[in-house]
């Protein structure tokens, strides 16, 4: 079981701001999930991979392959106080569910 | 309402590992919350902040000072799969709870 969260790289988040918008997107898609899964994972370890996405056009294009395979997913948008302008798309996040479920959707990103 | 996460500045964890150590510890701090204080953060948006906390034993201090505070809080070690040596303390998660509260122990620290 894992949990894979995909952040953007072409908007320039400072380090905080993207461990931030990871964390949202981490608790978002475990909180979509079923109770097996989020014990199962927990149980685990609760393994998570960061991942990089290079454009809102491609986290939405995973997060709709997400939605496909029946996974927990969630898609977070910035409230814009810091940094960022209001609504912008940062991350993705993808499980907790088996590995090779969430590889299909997200198995080509490289580790942030 | 709000959850402070601090993560440690001296053992050179990289981005990706920063955010995954912040989600962990977002996660658990939540989960050891009461179910009125979870509810009231989502409601809020579930503001975070992540901050920078140099040592180990600054960390520890604030763990303790949430513990004496009762608010919600976790500390996470790493499994040390990657780039950490087994069992390193790497961030510390105080709430969600009220922001005057979290303050009292993490108003010190400055934003990563």
């Amino acid at each position: 079981m894992k949990q894979a969260i995909a952040a953007r790289t072409d908007i320039g988040m400072g380090t905080g701001k993207l461990a931030a918008q990871v964390a949202h997107a981490s608790l978002k898609a475990y909180e979509n999930a079923g109770p097996d899964a989020q014990r199962e994972w927990k149980a685990g370890g609760q393994k998570k991979v960061v991942l990089k996405v290079k454009s809102e056009n491609d986290l939405f294009e995973l997060a709709e392959q997400a939605r496909r395979e029946g996974l927990p997913h969630a898609v977070i948008r910035d409230a814009g106080h810091t940094q960022l302008d209001p609504g912008t798309v940062t991350a993705l996040a993808v499980g907790p569910a088996r590995d090779n479920l969430v590889d299909r959707v997200t198995g080509d990103l490289s580790l942030f």
